[in-house]
């Protein structure tokens, strides 16, 4: 690369700045809450999609990763020989994906969820033949009208189902609650695992996510394991919950100013093929290191529009920090992301190795 | 591929399908009334990424292509040899950019925009040394309030300044002017145009774009060149506009129902990750064709909620084909698009060339 960390400003932009000395306080904060607690973490690596970084939250001891796609979890394997327990947290259906999943199933210790009879049935057709049988979790609908069963009864039916079915193994409970739900969690989680250990089938895993209630997710006493996935990066949206501050964001976008057409308005080279239009619920597309005056209220895919209450006192080739509303969809925009800190000589330029993995 | 276009619904989803025959009477249909107006076409690349589909619009008559960045421009013409004539709506500005735009504008006839004396100064600085002089437009702001000039008189100046530039050469009038604003487009480029001849400075080109009117593109006749860019695939915006129909969107993205959790809900495997969050005005991601009664309410990355005002009526492993709000966005999101229709023996996978070029 052609700079340091120190002028990392002079990068190509819009680029996408990682710094891991920030990711790595925010990874074991959790790990020493989880551990204090005694839950097991499970990081969701759609984040930063890099294997390294999943190196670094295994290292600070987590007991595996969680994948939400069955070519996410490829391309993780693919890229560390360290990643050897793997949760797809997604019903996986299609001959194609089921021969993707059976020789993952032969590299490293797999596990996946199901919501229906048909996902389970699918997975049994799949796996009957294989060696080692594959770990089925029910996914449970806690609050967040997402996917899973929506009660304990059809849990503890659907878990006898993948407890008969050949080729599988029950595997446990899984949820993606709603932020604050870890009563509905604890209510519901409790009564399908007495139900299920009712019927003599043991409940070796109960799992929930989700980085905004990550700090309660002992409120849940049930949960065996959790997954949060921002909490490595943060981002605008944390802040906002207030779950981090703007020194806990590892993630920011570098832009550059290319138009200050007005006294208050300026246009920057990050739009929405950097910034993504997720609004999560904020107004405006990202904040502006510094500059609490300044709103992004528009993107164009290659424009940001800046306005400010004031003067935006900007000029053009300026480079400014950007944190965005989301981190884990501006990791899926990108080819690479530069990086910085924990070490390295310089920034290193990583190739996001799970971006676009969306089958 | 292991299907041909009657079975195109096998494709491990979700999935990114282009019908090349509507792609292509698209094409035609505004190539066509170009034609009868004497307005050159120049495409934007942006939607589609595709170096075969600028060749499409090269064959009907296109007389060269835009690009919005460096990157894109030369994915493009690395992609084709046909690609020789490459306009760049972006003020272009930083060392290493400047050293790419001079190896493209040895390679292409090139131009470029801008909107300030330090963009042009730029340019200027890096091309006062070539052979060949860089032409460069200045942009003009006629309502869209993004980049641009804000006066004619503003853009006299410029053009001057361009003008007298070392390595640089005036090249014109650059607008993208917000949807139905033929009138200001007009008022604003006649007067600019007039200003910057009375200094005996020609104007070779005056160039607007914007898929959403062209159709009344000759309503500013002092316009000489147009730039569409979705219009050849079109998307559930322009459907919404009253542009196109159902019919003439050529870009579906095919999903797999993947949970049906409650009567009138069920879950698709394409979320932010393939449909994107732009939401353009309208409410809910995307159409589903031929069920007017369901609406994509919620996107998460990898999953979509389809809500239907009554029975949802749809199963676990059922296949649907979505009209996306917005065509662009989502070929950025995937390594490459299923290609079907004008002569083509089969179902093809085409790379994006393009994808995810924003420096």
């Amino acid at each position: 690369m052609p700079f340091s960390p120190d002028d990392i400003d002079l990068a190509n932009t819009p680029a996408v700045l990682i710094d891991l000395d920030i990711a790595k306080a925010n990874i074991e904060r959790f790990q020493s809450y989880a551990d204090s607690h005694g839950l097991r973490v499970r990081p969701h690596i759609k984040t930063h999609k890099l294997p390294a970084v999943a190196e670094m939250q295994l290292a600070a001891g987590a007991i595996g990763v969680t994948c939400q796609k069955v070519s996410e979890a490829e391309a993780m394997i693919a890229g560390s020989t360290e990643i050897t327990d793997v949760l797809i947290t997604y019903n996986i259906i299609g001959a194609e994906k089921a021969e993707h999943l059976k020789a993952l199933a032969r590299k490293v210790k797999l596990s996946v969820v199901a919501d229906s009879v048909a996902i389970v049935d699918g997975l049994s057709a799949a796996f009957h033949d294989e060696a080692q049988p594959l770990a089925v979790l029910v996914e449970c609908d806690t609050g967040a009208n997402r996917c899973g069963v929506l009660s304990p009864e059809a849990a503890e039916q659907l878990a006898a189902h993948i407890h008969a079915a050949p080729g599988l193994v029950f595997g446990g409970l899984m949820t993606y609650p709603p932020a604050g739900g870890e009563a509905g969690v604890e209510r519901f989680m409790a009564d399908a695992k007495a139900r299920i250990e009712a019927r003599g089938i043991d409940v070796p895993v109960i799992t929930s996510g989700g980085t905004p209630s990550m700090m309660h997710a002992a409120d849940a006493p049930v949960t065996t394991e959790y997954r949060p996935g921002t909490y490595v990066y943060n981002d605008r949206s944390l802040v906002a919950r207030g779950v981090c501050g703007w020194d806990d964001c590892a993630l920011n976008v570098l832009a550059t100013v290319v138009s200050v057409p007005a006294p208050n308005r300026a246009i920057i080279d990050a739009g929405s093929k950097a910034l993504t239009s997720d609004l999560l619920g904020l107004a405006g597309y990202g904040h502006v290191l510094g500059r609490d005056d300044i709103t992004i209220d528009q993107l164009s895919e290659e424009h940001g529009r800046l306005v400010s209450s004031g003067d935006i006192n900007l000029s053009v080739g300026q480079k400014i920090r950007i944190v965005p509303n989301h981190a884990c969809v501006v990791t899926n925009l990108v080819d690479a992301v530069f990086v910085t800190g924990a070490g390295l000589n310089g920034v290193e330029k990583w190739p996001v190795a799970a971006r676009g993995k969306i089958v």
